[in-house]
């Protein structure tokens, strides 16, 4: 631990790559959760974080990319999304449950997001950039895909379920949620979910 | 203001009807909170508050009676659960739908139960209570009323929904659904729940 501290502080010390990304995700998140995706800037990071805006293109793409990693997900949704929705319409619901459960099954996964909704739930800025994720990274994209009338409200009616099931079976642990398995979930909401994202 | 400081602490003072009442509901809920429903007495419950036992059946009843009273819901789920079940299985999804909306709409409604929420997922023992009272007060009961096999499961998806539907409208504001009307809603999930609990 002191040889640690030694290090970390001593003229050893290697110029940081890895705190200028911590700098730039830290004021990613407060200017996202203070102004919302649509009015947060990359240029209003890079000002906060005391950067060049260069620099986190380099570093993070663009500024959804930005979004992605400043919210530490256990996944990335630009991927997951296409996988889900490219197989088409049949058994999609059953899919998004069973890719659902696999994602909070995954190790650290429980953690984080239980992490962000805990955060949503309490503090009205972090409600806010859940918002602002759902809507840009998740439902826009799903309603966008599987189109139709009212995409955007059966997919958040979708979500909505989902919502109340990892909360459900992971942290109010409501039986006999938490030791159904998995096929027994998938097979009871998926036909929820089908409905609300394909009728 | 200062009148009634020195009346509530002068002389003429009433012994108090209202703190004792205070204290009681104090001590229920942390005995609720730290042991359960199940391993929670009014003895202890009497102890805690140092009053005698008789005096908390005399204000509250049983203790199913004390657990509600203690978690300050702004509706009586003894009440409103025959009434919702007790009309039969035609329409039940929607009824339970559009009782559920109401109340969170009623006055001080949505306030409460947000507090319940946000402690049930952020504090431990809130958790736990909150899995009590569901479980005994508003799942079992439910559960009982509608019969059949995997009840309590197909009872606890219905409820998963929602707890879903209300943090996403309520909570996380994840549009189209805060400005849904109470109508749109219940025509979308009352199916879903109606599906969960009779088939």
């Amino acid at each position: 631990m002191a040889a640690e501290a030694t290090r970390r502080t001593g003229p050893g010390r290697r110029p940081g790559k890895v705190d200028t990304k911590g700098q730039i995700l830290q004021a990613a998140r407060a200017e996202f959760a203070a102004k919302g995706f649509d009015r947060t800037t990359i240029r209003a990071v890079a000002t906060a974080a005391a950067v060049d805006p260069a620099l986190i293109h380099h570093y993070y793409g663009t500024k959804e990319d930005l979004f992605v990693a400043a919210m530490e997900l256990p996944f990335d949704p630009r991927v997951l999304v296409p996988l889900i929705i490219g197989s088409g319409i049949d058994g999609l619901g059953e899919r998004v449950v069973r890719t659902f459960l696999g994602v909070w099954d995954a190790p650290d996964g429980r953690e984080r997001i239980l992490g962000l909704i805990r955060s949503a739930v309490t503090v009205d800025s972090a409600a806010a950039m859940a918002r602002n994720f759902l809507d840009h990274v998740l439902l826009g994209p799903v309603a966008e895909a599987i189109g139709g009338d009212d995409a955007r409200l059966r997919v958040t009616l979708a979500g909505s379920q989902l919502l109340g099931l990892a909360l459900a079976r992971y942290v109010l642990e409501l039986e006999p949620l938490p030791s159904a398995t998995t096929q027994e979930i998938v097979e009871r909401v998926g036909p929820t979910l089908q409905r609300y994202l394909t009728s």
